[in-house]
């Protein structure tokens, strides 16, 4: 692999849910999403193997995991590690956020592909 | 490894080079680091065998490579594969900006654990 450098607003985006898309960038180990969640939008519970960090960049996001919603502001930041079941939700002013995963999201390359089409 | 939440804001900083700290999130297969330049600031001409992804948040940051500078701003993103050498410097604004490391840096957390003593 070769250095790369994008500007996000220049990759297009996948749906992750309604009203919420990613714009990813794949490295070889790892990768991030940005992702933008619309006023009130929601992920539903959901797991994955690949061990999960983020922070928040704009808004709130509250990531629910064992029951417990946890709001997170601007510079907060998280770990989910694989397998654990977890839901997100944005409040009224939406949100940006900054997911990283270990390893690749295969599925997730290959809906962003899709979504070029 | 439990789910964990940090506010970057308590996480103690530790240097990284002169006007350069960070603000590190250790997970078990990758990591964050909130990189504050301050104005001018320059991070020196190194290599890792870690993949590095980031993201520019405030500011610009120019990373160099082969002796190619590329200007940075807000949302704009990098890959650099494991042993790519290069150096970065930031504008006379500074900058924010996260970076991610693939497998997780032992010798970020070491002098990350020095700082705090």
């Amino acid at each position: 692999m070769e250095p790369t450098f994008v500007r996000f607003d220049d990759v297009h985006p996948f749906a992750l849910a309604e009203g919420v898309s990613g714009r990813p960038l794949f490295g070889s180990r790892t990768m991030l999403n940005l992702i933008e969640f619309e006023p009130g939008a929601v992920v539903p519970l959901h797991n994955h193997p690949h061990e999960q960090l983020g922070i928040v960049l704009r808004g709130m996001q509250a990531l629910v995991v064992d029951g417990v919603a946890r709001e997170l502001r601007p510079m907060d930041g998280y770990i989910l590690p694989g397998g654990v079941e977890h839901c997100a939700y944005c409040g009224p002013d939406g949100a940006l956020v900054l997911d990283i995963f270990q390893p690749v999201r295969e599925d997730y390359r290959e809906r962003w592909e899709q979504a070029a089409l």
